[in-house]
């Protein structure tokens, strides 16, 4: 569970200290993005589904692990997990693979921990 | 009409120049991607919204309007629309904003053309 | 004149058909992008040079065009935009190059606008 | 014949108005960019598929073509070409198809118009 | 020889576990990667140096790695290898450095190991 | 001190090992990018800052970090750091706020380690 565990300890930590710095803007950019990943015209669930996918083909490690969190959370399944790894990989190509390995294996830390 | 008529004439005309070509590597990807958005755990919706918002972060102006002209085809919302603009504009940053100004456009033009 | 002329009533437009989708989280993102480049520790013009830079590595031309209006108006001079385009190209690559040349020749539009 | 003059003319144009701007850093760029396709360890061929894969995935249309102009001039031939587009659209994701189509577009004029 | 032997496994390992997750689309896309870089127009070799450079300048760590080993495997010479770099740091700009930093140092280790 | 130390240490045996390449390209790079930070007409504070916001939006952890070193050692503020953070996050994303939390913690290293 170790890596799962570091990722958001890390996460929390830095996040305090980038909102410490007390920018307005940093501010409404981060209420933005809690903001909007509720629930709207589109549920809660294809939110982070899109934000999984747009984190996968920007190639953004720390932001694919966030989003796969909270796919669990919302009962998202492996397959479908996968079907959003296809597309990434097929928009974005080829160097979106190893990002997807890192995602696979951080999947699985995660959903190891979910079955205790 | 003008905008998405002529989007659709050159895209078919100029894939048809480059499958032409039969190179095996381009025909095994354009096979997968007709593969990909087919119905799987995720429905064929969720799965074009998917490939819409990989296309607004990764600023592909035609990847856009070809995934607007499949998400209007299927019943996707103006409002739905806009939930994915705005996880693009916030994944993505400001320099989504003029990729999806020209996708405003397309949609309206779209929209109007199925109206009749 | 007519480039900087379209340029800008195009924007303005299709901003307001963004805004009118009535979108919660893309309104926080237009109000955020006001208050970035108000002064602050940094002067309004560092900040455009910021926002130009920054619009020049991710080769959004829209974006490039927008800053060097402000840069115009916050009497910025040619020398000093040429060591943002340096600055740009160096980081960014070769291929800046291309949107190097749109900006050289907005900018001339823009200058000679101004000279009037 | 009209769009590959026009691209060579306008490059040429804007390229000299970025060079009076007299900074010296883009002029080493340029100097740089010069040399960096000259014969060396590997054929100048071999250099300009280089420059061209990476026109392509980092999706740069007007470098695309310059490229293009070069491999054409060193005899490449049309099959050479559609592998090099293979590479980029499996690396690069299908992000990269409607750029291959204006590639194949101008590939087409450029053949033509070297066929008189 | 760590590193070289580390990445091998990882990747291997972690390749198996997406593949099992039994996803057409991304099967596909794996068996079109090995099929691009088969003998065809272009040698083997070239098709390699293509792939690296597409990697360097798309600064994907993994992938610039593997094809590193490719390249060796081919009898790519150091001077050959510079060559490519030199043009991913032209073309990428200098936010490629870093990655040629890291390649460097996973070329000495690859080619050091071959010495034996 | 760790972290930034370390940097420190292996940008400079890497580069070094860059330039033992000798490849004439390579070096009139490394030369530019020496060049493009000296005053001109922009002072080096601000050319540092260019520096720090494209690298923040392209996302490259090694050139963020060289250029909050830079800035340091020009006198640049933490407020000030926190708006070049603001417009990075704004133009490049939510993507950028991984990055901003390394830099963060790197500009927290660096400046404690002045304070001694």
């Amino acid at each position: 569970m170790t890596q799962v565990k570091e990722f958001k300890e890390y996460r929390l930590r830095m996040n305090k200290k980038i909102l410490d710095g007390d920018n307005k803007v940093i501010k409404r950019i981060f209420s933005a993005d809690t903001m909007a990943y509720d629930k709207g015209a589109l549920s809660c669930k294809t939110k982070e589904l899109l934000g999984l996918v747009s984190s996968l083909v920007l190639r953004c490690d720390d932001c694919v692990k966030y989003h796969l969190e909270k796919c669990l959370d919302l009962n998202t399944t492996t397959e479908e997990i996968h079907e959003v790894f296809s597309i990434a990989m097929l928009v974005g190509g080829t160097i979106v693979i190893p990002h997807t390995r890192r995602a696979v294996e951080f999947w699985d830390e995660l959903s190891n921990q979910n079955d205790r």
